[in-house]
C-alpha cells in the first residue's frame, strides 16, 4: 500500500492510515506492508507491527549528498523494505543493480516496479525479492485489470519466469476493488500494489477488509 | 548546518548532534540551524529548540508522486525551512520559483543554494528568504574562504544587492575552521553554511563553540 | 522557427522547410530564422541564408561526453544561434550561465525560454541575446496569445526590462495565426517562436507569408 | 570508434577521421564502424562507406520535443545503427526497451552499453544486437583490459550468454592498444569499442592498422 505524497497520507494522517492497514492485516491474517512518505517512517515504524517500506532509495554510500535518501537511514528508521524504479520515480539501469545492493546490505527487502514484460524479465535477472509489474496500459488510465486483457500480466509472468523462478511478483497497477485483487491473484500473482484506492477513498477500512476477505477466497 | 548522509549524522547520531548544536546555540545566543536527513526530520525537531531544516523538497502538490518530497511533509514533521538547489540537488530554473511558492505555502523558510555571481543575481531576483552562495573554486576543493581570493564572495554579494536589498547571504562553501566563519562574517555574508568539518570532526561541540565565539567577536 | 522532432521537418523534408522560410524572409524582407534538428543543421545552413539556430547545446567543453551536443560542433555545422532552456528540454539554473558562456565562446546567438515573470527576470539578470516568453498558460493548451490576458505576457516584459534593458524579447508559445503575431508585436515583443502551426500545417508558404505581412503591418 | 563531443573529431576534422577508418577497413577488411557527433552524421555518412552510428537517440516518436534525437533523423542522415546507454548517457531502464523498439523501427542495428555482469544480462535479455560491456574498473580508470583481472570481461560474457545466445559482444572500455585489442578477443568478445587512444593520438591511421592487424592475427 503506496502512500505517495498525498495528502490523505501526510503526517498524522499517515500514521492514522499505516495504523488501519495494521489492524485489518492482524485480524485477517493476510500481509499488508505501507510505504509512508519518508518524513513519516519512523513515526509508522514505531506505530505498527506491519511490514513498511521505503517509496525509494538513491544508489549512494554514506556521504555528501544532501537532499538524498539512504539505506542506512531509512533502515535507522525501522523500514524493513523499499520500492524502487516506481513509474513516477524510474531510475536508470546501472542504478538498479546499486540500489539492490546497498538495500542487501542494510538488509531492505526489495520490492521493484516494471512495466513490460521485457523489462519486467531485465529486472528480474537483478535477482530483486519482489517485482511490482505495472502495464503501460494500465498506468493511470484507470483501466482496471479485471477488465484489462489477461495477458498483460500473464505474459510478463512467463517472461519473468523464463530467468527468475523465485522472486516474488505483485499486480502492481490497475488494482482499486476487491474484484482487482482477486484477478490479479487468479492470473498467477503474489499481492498486489495499491495506492489510491484505499488513500484516497472514502473508508480504507472497509476496502481493505473486502480485499483481505478476496485474497483469503482465493487461496 | 548541513548533515547530508553523513553516517555520522544519520539517525540516533543525528538527532545526537543536533542537540549538540542546540545546546551550543542557547549557550552562545548564535542562531544555529541543522539540515538533517529526511527520515531524522520529526525525531529531531521533536528533540531540539532551534530551527530544522529539509535539505530538499520536490515541485510537487499533494498527489501521486512516489518517493518525492512534499512541502506539506517536511513542515507536518516540524520542519521550519528547507535548503534547495544544493550542488549536490540541483534543479531546473523554472522549478526554483516553483518550490520557493510550494515552501512558501507552507510557511518554510527558503535557503537556496547558487553558485557564481551571475546565478546568484537571478536567484535573489526570486526573492527566497536567504541564498548560499557557493563558489565553483570552493565547493569541494579544499579551498577555505580565508584564504580564498575575497571577489569570490564580494562580487556575488554586489550582484545579489543589485536586484534583491533583503535577502539574507550566506557563505556557502569553503567553511572549516572558526577562522573561515570570521572571514566569511568580515567579506559581508550574515552567517555560514557548515558540514562535513562538523559532522565528521572529531569534537563538534568544541568546533561549533569556536565558531559561534568568532561569531560573537565579529558582531 | 522551430522545427522541433516532427516528421515533416526531419532530413529533406526540414530542408525544404527552412528553403520556404528562406524565400519568405527575402521576399518580405521581414527575419526568420530556423532551428532544425541536430542531424540537419549542416544541409540547412548550405541550403539558406537566414540564420539556423540549433534547439539546444549542452554545458560542456569538448571532451569525453557521448550524445551531447558541443558549441562548437553546432558552429561548424554553420548554426548562427541556439535555443536554450525550451520547455521541452529544460535545463538546470546553473547550466543556463554555462551554457551561454559556451555560446558566446563559439559566437552562438542566445535565445533563452522562459515561463513566468520572475524566471524571465532571474533568466535577463544572465544576459543572454533573446529570451522568448512561454507563459504557463499558453505552453500546448491550445490557447492563443491574442486570446490570452494580455498580462500574462505584459508582466514578463516588465520584469525583464527591471534587470535588461537591451534583451530582445519574443512571444514564445501561443502563437498560430497571423493574428497572433500581430498581437504579440502589439503587447511589445520583437517577435515569435513558431513550430507546429507552420511545420505541421497545410500550406507553410501562405502560413509564413501572413505572418510576415502582419509584421510588416504592426511597425 | 566513438568520436565522443573532442575536437579533433568535430566538423571536418570528424570527416577525415571518419576517411582514415574508412580506408583501414577497406585495407584490412576488418569491419570498422564510426559514430560521430549528430551534426557531423550525414557528412561522414556521404564521405564513407563503413557502417556509421548514431552516439545516442532519444525514446521519442516524431513530435513536440525540442533538442531531441528522433530515430527517423539519425536515419534519414544516413547511419546505419546507434550506441545507447553509453557511460557518459546512460538511459532509465523503462526506456532502453523503447528505444531499441524505435531502433528497430527505423531498420537501426543497436549497441547498447553495460556496466557489471549483471546489468549486462539484464540488457541481453531484451535482445539488442549488440553489447558493449564496459566494466566499471575499466571505465576511465587508465586501466586496460590486458592487464586487468580477465574475468571483468569473461563473467559478463557467461551471464550475456544465458539469457542470449546471439548478441554480439564488445569490449566497450579499457582498449587502447593493439595489445589490448587482441586481449578483448581472447577473452571471447567479438570487437571493441576505442575512443581516445585513437580519436586524440598522435598516428590515428598507424594505430588502426596495427588494431585491424592484431584482429587479424587473432582469428
Amino acid at each position: 500500500m503506496n502512500f505517495k505524497t498525498y495528502v490523505e497520507a501526510t503526517g498524522k494522517r499517515g500514521v492514522e492510515l499505516a495504523k488501519i492497514a495494521d489492524q485489518v492485516s492482524r485480524d485477517s491474517g493476510v500481509t499488508i506492508a505501507v510505504a509512508p512518505q519518508f518524513t513519516d517512517l519512523k513515526t509508522v515504524t514505531e506505530s505498527v507491527e506491519i511490514p513498511v517500506f521505503s517509496q525509494h532509495i538513491d544508489p549512494i554510500k554514506p556521504g555528501p549528498y544532501t537532499g538524498h535518501i539512504l539505506a542506512e537511514a531509512v533502515k535507522a528508521a525501522g523500514a524493513s523494505g523499499t520500492i524502487l524504479n516506481h513509474s513516477e520515480k524510474r531510475v536508470k539501469i546501472s542504478e538498479i543493480e546499486e540500489i539492490l545492493s546497498f538495500a542487501n546490505a542494510s538488509d531492505l527487502v526489495t520490492l521493484v516496479c516494471t512495466d513490460t514484460p521485457g523489462v519486467s524479465a531485465a529486472v528480474a535477472s537483478l535477482s530483486p525479492d519482489m517485482i511490482a509489474i505495472e502495464p503501460p496500459d494500465l498506468i493511470g488510465t484507470g483501466v482496471s485489470v479485471s477488465k484489462a486483457r489477461p495477458e498483460l500480466i500473464t505474459n510478463a509472468i512467463k517472461r519473468i519466469r523464463s530467468v527468475n523462478s523465485s522472486v516474488d511478483i505483485l499486480c502492481g497497477a490497475g488494482v482499486s476493488t476487491p474484484e482487482d485483487v482477486g484477478k490479479a491473484l487468479e492470473l498467477g500473482t503474489h499481492g498486489v500494489l495499491v495506492s489510491s484506492s484505499v488513500v484516497k477513498g472514502t473508508n480504507p477500512t472497509q476496502l481493505l477488509e473486502n480485499m483481505t476477505d478476496e485474497v483469503l477466497r482465493s487461496k
